[in-house]
């Protein structure tokens, strides 16, 4: 590794804190778009959630379902979480460990990319292998930067 | 940013280190409550873990059921993890990116205020707008962080 | 906490780096896993994703069903995100608070290698409470750092 206060003022560092921040807004987005959806669908999972369109106990049970369309974001949401939270940690430690900022600009934007693009297809939805492409690309991009930090700095 | 020296040592980054250790170890105390509400309510999702529970064969199937208690813990702690996650990630390259002392702390105090409103306020339940005010006020306290990255440091 | 120069470029950090980058890759693993299973057992939740086993829109929509299997999988991995993200969080900031090596090697050890016995103990699946004490133990070493880090830098 080289030097830190080279290190974190440094392009690469500043480039992932860029595309990292990106990526996860997008990803907390999902949360209002469930909630959005889950609104005009009257589909809740709370029974303290259906007061507004509910008048009696009855009447409020029946909106305790589900829905297709709010268990797709969630599903969608959930993917997120399982191929966001590994790129953010994988690429900070990598983004210290002093790759070139080209190929790190490169990591950096295809796996953001590809996230956008598998956000996109999950929701619309467009066929597959679209959603499958770009789930793989990215899971692609966090392995190369996890291959990369094993191969330079591995202490056990 | 400023020099790297004078960030990790400073008190934005220490504050950030404790606020993030303390809502972490919230979050991470929901899974011995599920597990607590998983023994006494006896509702499992694996076979194996019904050995205490039932005798034989016929018996321990029906303890693998899904139970309100459990579920409603349950979708706390991944609520927690939708929420929390993109919180320490962008509040550490927040914390990093130089910020006044007094409007850090402002954010930290508020984030991790309005997730512990948000637990209990699920898990008893209370009434509604409380959980759903709490979930947006530590939203909107991460936005704040993510929106002020960017516009200090936006590097594509 | 200690002067930074001497933390990034350190043994304690360098260790963190490669244990947390071994066990959230062991975690992203189970992404492609459950895709497998998925796709042996037959058992999918979008209907874009049965085109290749079905040729029309009834013969699709059986295939939209839960699996055992894969249910177990998607199990494994959310504790994984249960517990590996915070050991991720608490981790990085212990690793950079100056802790002992031997201390911080012995955490980080433990950790890593409690959750590939509980992957094991869950996909086999190995009786009780081969999973059960394995997840206590990696939850013990996240709280072991927790409080060190709560008790030496305490910032409210």
């Amino acid at each position: 590794m080289v030097e830190v206060s080279q290190m974190i003022d440094s392009d690469v560092f500043l480039a992932f804190s860029t595309y990292a921040t990106i990526v996860v807004l997008k990803m907390l987005l999902l949360g209002p778009m469930t909630g959005y959806y889950r609104m005009t669908r009257k589909a809740f999972s709370n029974l303290e959630d259906t007061t507004i369109h509910g008048r009696n106990e009855e009447d409020k049970k029946k909106f305790l379902r589900t829905d297709p369309d709010v268990e797709r974001v969630r599903r969608c949401h959930q993917n997120d979480l399982e191929n966001i939270v590994p790129f953010v940690v994988i690429g900070l430690l990598y983004a210290l460990s002093g790759p070139a900022l080209s190929t790190a600009l490169l990591h950096f934007r295809v796996f953001v990319g590809s996230r956008f693009l598998h956000t996109v297809a999950y929701l619309l939805p467009l066929p597959q292998p679209c959603r499958g492409a770009s789930w793989i690309v990215g899971m692609l991009t966090t392995f190369s930067m996890g291959y990369q930090l094993l191969s330079t700095s591995l202490v056990l």
